[in-house]
C-alpha cells in the first residue's frame, strides 16, 4: 500500500471539512493585498487537478489584473443587475438593491475559468451521451479552486450577473471557448460565519432530510437512523 | 476574530490538498462493504454546503441500493456505451473497449444528484443572465461530495455514459428535475496513483502553463516567476 493510500489523519479530514463549511461567496470583505505567486500557483494547480470527462481538462485560466478590463466587466454587471432588479417588487426589490453582489474592482485579482468546448476533438470519452459534461467538469475545477483558496485564507466570489457574450468579447475569447465562471479573488478582512443571503433574510438553508430520496424520486427515505445523523 | 477565521494549520491545509490530488474517478476497485450512516451523512452534508446561485440549493439526492434499479441503469449504460465505441477505430477502439467505465453493480451505493430547475421560483438571484447557473451549482455539490468521500477513504465514479431521459424515467423524476450526476460510491481496495485514463495511455495531463492567459485570451502570461511555481 503506497503512501497515498494511508487513511487521512483527523486533522487532515478536519481541514477538508473546514474548507467546505467555512467557504463563503465573498462580495464585500476583499483586501487589496496581492496574492503571492507560490499561493496563486497552488490554487491554479488545485483547479487543474479536478476530475474531467474523458480526462478532457477543458479549462483555461484568464488572470485579470488590468483595471481597464475589470471596468468593462463591471459595466456589464451594472447593466445586467439593473435588469435583474426589475424582477422584484416592494420590500424584496429594496433588499435586492441593498445587496452587494460583486467585488470586481476591490479584489486584487479577477479570474475567468473558461471551458474550451472543442478540446479533445469530436469524441471525448464519456461526452457522447451528455454533451454538457465539459461544462460540468469545468465547474468541478471552480470548486477545487474555491476550496483551496479558503484553506489559504483567500476569498472567492462568483459573479454570475454578467452578459456572457459581452464577457467573451471583453476577454477576446474564441468562439469555441465559453466563459464559465468569473471569479473575484483576494485575501479578506474576515470570512462571514454564515452565507450573506441567509443572514440578510433572502433565503434559508433547506433541511437536508427534505432532499433525500430512496431508489426513486417518489420514495422517501424511511430510515430514521440515517436522517438522525443530519442533525449532528 | 471568531474561531472560523483562524488560519488553517499545516495539517488541515495538507488534508484539503490531499483530497484534491488523491481523488480518483473510481471504476474497478469497489468493495462491497456498506457505508456507515454517520459517514454517509457527513458526505451528504458536505454536498449540501456547496455554493449555489442565489442560495438556491437546487440539488436533491436519490440514494440507490435496489439491485433492480441499478440493473436498469446498467442496461442504459451498455446501450450508450455500444454506440460510443463506434466513434473510435482500430487500436483506439480496442483500448476503448478494454476500459472499465462504471461500477454500478459492484459499488454498494449509487447516488443520483439531481438539479431541480424550478426551485426558488422564476427569479433566482444571479440566475437571470446565465440560466444554467443552477446546473453549475449542482456540480459544485458533486465536487464537495467527491472530495469528502476521498477524505473518508471512499471512492466515487461519475457515470456519464447514460441516456438522461431514460435515467429520469428509471428514477421517476418529475419533468423539472434533471439527473445531473450518476455516481457509484463505495470503499475501495486502493486509490490509484494516477488517473486510469492517463496510465492506460488514453490522454495525458496538459501542462498547466499552456492554460494560463493574462487579461485577455490572446495575451500569454509573460511572468516567468509565476510559471516557475507550477513545477513545484
Amino acid at each position: 500500500m503506497t503512501d497515498h493510500n494511508r487513511p487521512f489523519s483527523d486533522d487532515e479530514r478536519a481541514g477538508l471539512y473546514r474548507a467546505i463549511y467555512e467557504r463563503r461567496d465573498v462580495r464585500s470583505q476583499f483586501l487589496p493585498d496581492p496574492i503571492p505567486y507560490p499561493v496563486l500557483a497552488r490554487l491554479l494547480k488545485a483547479a487543474h487537478h479536478a476530475p474531467s470527462v474523458g480526462f478532457m481538462q477543458p479549462w483555461d485560466f484568464v488572470l485579470i489584473d488590468s483595471l481597464e478590463v475589470r471596468q468593462q466587466v463591471l459595466a456589464s454587471f451594472h447593466e445586467e443587475n439593473a435588469k435583474a432588479a426589475h424582477n422584484y417588487t416592494g420590500e424584496r426589490q429594496q433588499t435586492y438593491r441593498n445587496l452587494k453582489l460583486q467585488g470586481i474592482i476591490e479584489s486584487p485579482l479577477n479570474l475567468c475559468i473558461t471551458c474550451d468546448r472543442s478540446r479533445g476533438g469530436d469524441h471525448v470519452l464519456g461526452r457522447n451521451s451528455i454533451v454538457e459534461m465539459d461544462l460540468f467538469s469545468t465547474c468541478l475545477a471552480v470548486q477545487n479552486f474555491w476550496l483551496a483558496a479558503r484553506a489559504e485564507g483567500i476569498g472567492v466570489g462568483w459573479v454570475s450577473i454578467l452578459d456572457q457574450d459581452k464577457l467573451a468579447d471583453i476577454l477576446h475569447l474564441p468562439g469555441h471557448v465559453y466563459p464559465l465562471a468569473y471569479l473575484c479573488v483576494g485575501y479578506v478582512s474576515e470570512f462571514l460565519d454564515q452565507p450573506e443571503l441567509e443572514t440578510k433574510g433572502w433565503r434559508s438553508r433547506l433541511p437536508l432530510e427534505s432532499l433525500i430520496h430512496h431508489n426513486t424520486w417518489s420514495e422517501a427515505l424511511d430510515d430514521q437512523a440515517l436522517l438522525d445523523q443530519f442533525e449532528k
